[in-house]
């Protein structure tokens, strides 16, 4: 992360300045407010604000002043029961809107959802930091075997240190050509400049930009379900992990529903639910006498092994 | 507007119930909160919550941290430039949540704006209070003669009177009849009952139903500018008015941007251009010599005289 | 229904017409179109129009000219695939346009789906039809004790025949008084005649409106999803049902999918996955010992011994 | 653009396959059906299935079998009447599905209209092409120094060339070392070959990307309302001028009123207004006197004055 002294003091002058508020708010979610949770080399999400909490996920399931609403059962309840059940509506009622710096080709990944709203750094009308994104060593990985896209082992010796140094000098040099071809100030006279809007295409995909991501809690929580699974690519995986624990100290009874009902949950194929009724009434079911395709076999047996393993 | 003690009794509780936060705040439009807006004989809207001001459409606009936020420019100058050229992503930065109370056919208009969201009371779940709309005398209009969906003169004597004895005496009976036919708490022991989702189906379109909904700043203008437009139904716009007051405590510089930019201004087609071009140019311009359908020229010739009216 | 001898005429002579296209067509779809299918007492749905197939999922997923399209797996497999990591993006490339009649309140249910595009009959600017929804005598359901918002025991007797005649006789009535506020080509030239955008108000809930509606395949079978569940009102479910026909006709490949990895299949929670596997091991778990709700345990024993009961 | 014979083979191959079909169609669209049409130096954009014409649109806004919907005005004048009045939802009614190639740092542009379906060619799964965009050299331009995000003078001389030779050699180098570290196929047998996923960050700007991309009409006019401006950077204005004669042949009658009431028109504030009335009630009015800032002045004597200049 390379936030200059300046930004961070601007930062820090932000968190001092308190008001008072009638809106619900929520403490844990304060502390974090504003600060920068540094991700990969130079990257960072932080909590800019936020509207909503958990009550207000019961609330507007309830309806407020409607007949019915002075229910007996648990907040925490009704929010399991509203996660379980996909009643998707409610959770659309708390908002939160992050400040994220993030590599290219990360974000091109992240701006496919649809369901946010957007405001990026423009490198039409700004000039982008000299920033890059390169892997660490343990996350230089050769591509998988059995998934196409996705990485199998580390590299190491000569291979791993002449892919560090290409990606380390061409990102390098890119971005020097790219200042150049700006001739920013008119650092020489005898150039004019070439247009930002033109010079950008110069840069390589792992550069640096950030934007302004604001999304509804429903929305963030799809977001996550699909970046934060284990087939997500690691440089965007980050990302999510760190805005769960976001969403932990924000909305806790959201957030465990969503552990136990989205992350640590599976869904069963028909044939899968048949296979394993089988099995629970005794029966012993072979791959070739299950009806599912050897993949989703495989598929299954690794969701019954579990961690443990062994089924 | 029909608010219980009770219910009037936890507003008041929850606007006397203040925290600290290190988020944004708009003091006028906090002095609003949780307050019903009494409209028509029934319905009302209040401000649940909110999130952003006017500073943080400016925030998002320049994306912190990035060369080229020198400031230069007001912040109110930057407002109107991005609404006068239509970049609406900064204005989705900011959101505002309602709760509506409002007749079922209003409510099937509003819903048509898809990018909201809503949970509204459920007649399936909950039962409806015995509330319904029923136009002042002076709404009571007949059809325009001129406009296949707008109104014409205000019914008067005897029509208006058999008029509304129909619109009260039908709603009261098929609420009754709903009321009878849901048996509530088994009124009557000798009947089981219809089924809520079922017994719904007997009441009137003009009774109430309530909603919470959220919007963006951006979508909330686009809603506004069609439905506080006078071609608007009355029914629904004096909620949009209403609705109107609200952003301008919440959101000054934009909601006059907004009034400048969208409410207040006109759109002429490239034949209106060319029409105007020539009248300033000292040319007498006739509708047959103008390229303009009748209806257009008559479009025209309203929009340049404005109130004051002849030209 | 209530098609009129015009218009079925008019809907054989759209049938009649055929022309030759260069894109990809379904002759089992081009079977069906235009045609209503017929639901409730007078409400249908028929296909207006349809882009794309199962093919074009394929193609899609694959962006033709890339490498590595070198189509090894099978067309189903790969759609099978798809919907089973749910890769969305794939299925939203085909679409499907319906028209629909059916009643307001069904209606009021069907647009809270926010992704697809309707066009809906203006009652503000035209004149509704003299139908209504009435159940047939085995849809008039009691309230279910078990679920606040579901139907249980089919009313008998005379409280069947009392709520069939008030549903009968208000609906009867407020469209009278409908028409008579109208006053429609001066029936009676002593009155105005009430503006429509304001007579509809006295409209019961189960009145029929009509409209166009435009979805992706992958919105379509989201809202199938929801609304073809056991949980779904059966009002609406008889339209969902109906369309996953058209599915069936339309999509084979992506309809069969859709049928095993999502109408069929369940979804375990964390804690309902370690259940299966301890009983898996061979381990007796109890609710008491399962980390599970009551409700949660009753769903997972529904869950697993399926159709045929016991486990 | 860089079709292979064989590509090019495939797709004459599809334009000769021609089936009957009961749905409607536009020759003169299908005429175009499949073939690229050419853009920038590799680039293209392709129609690659359609639903939908204009009398779609006019069937939607009234929805068939209403009363009221034999109307005596043309379809034209019906859709001139929609666009006048942003009538948005009939147009949703037709869609459009495209096939585009283009650089990535343009489809970064593209990509924020969210209102479209998307399917990318992937860098994590496949093997980009060894295609970037260089500039030709009238579009080489210099930095406006009046506008910040927008280009001056065209570059001349020997700054020119250097810029050309860096943009051609920075990509090529990025793209050749991405192949290196890719070592696909064993290449290298003692390399195991560096992810795909991780591979492509090395890629610069201006790589060529390509998706299949599918919109209804009313989405696709706001997105060529915006993309085909003259503020547009010149590189996503070429795709939006290829697809506005695509709409031309698609449904002419809305293209002509999107150029009407889009394209050629112009909106004026409330101020702008106020002065217009002014001038045309024989006023002269100054800047001073205008209400206007600096800026909205200049643009108004701009909009007023037109291609012919003098006012």
């Amino acid at each position: 992360m390379s936030l200059s002294p300046d930004q961070l003091a601007e930062i820090e002058a932000q968190r001092a300045s308190q008001t008072t508020t009638r809106r619900p708010g929520v403490p844990a979610l304060e502390e974090l407010l504003y600060r920068p949770i540094a991700l990969l080399d130079h990257g960072f999400v932080r909590v800019i604000d936020y509207m909503g909490d958990d009550a207000a996920v019961v609330q507007a399931a309830r309806v407020s002043y409607g007949r019915g609403t002075r229910r007996v059962s648990e907040d925490a309840g009704l929010i399991r029961y509203l996660m379980r059940h996909r009643h998707s509506t409610p959770f659309e009622m708390c908002e939160i809107k992050f400040h994220v710096k993030l590599p290219i080709f990360v974000a091109r990944q992240w701006i496919r959802h649809r369901t946010a709203n957007v405001n990026e750094y423009s490198a039409r009308y700004s000039i982008l930091d000299r920033e890059f994104y390169l892997p660490a060593p343990e996350q230089l990985a050769a591509q998988s075997a059995a998934n196409r896209q996705g990485r199998g082992d580390v590299l190491g010796g000569d291979e791993a240190a002449e892919v560090m140094a290409l990606l380390r000098d061409d990102a390098s040099r890119c971005y020097d050509h790219y200042a150049w071809m700006l001739n920013e100030d008119g650092a020489d006279p005898a150039r004019q400049g070439l247009a930002r809007e033109l010079a950008r295409m110069n840069l390589t995909l792992n550069s640096y930009t950030q934007w302004y991501w604001k999304v509804d809690l429903q929305n963030l929580m799809h977001f996550l379900s699909l970046r934060a699974d284990a087939h997500a690519q690691y440089e965007i995986r980050v990302y999510a992990e760190a805005m769960i624990k976001v969403l932990h100290a924000w909305v806790p009874a959201c957030a465990q529903a969503f552990m136990d009902y989205r992350v640590g949950a599976v869904s069963l194929s028909a044939q899968m639910l048949a296979v394993v009724r089988r099995r629970l009434a005794g029966e012993s079911v072979t791959q070739a006498g299950s009806g599912l395709s050897k993949r989703e076999w495989d598929e299954l047996v690794k969701m019954l092994a579990g961690d443990a393993g062994a089924n």
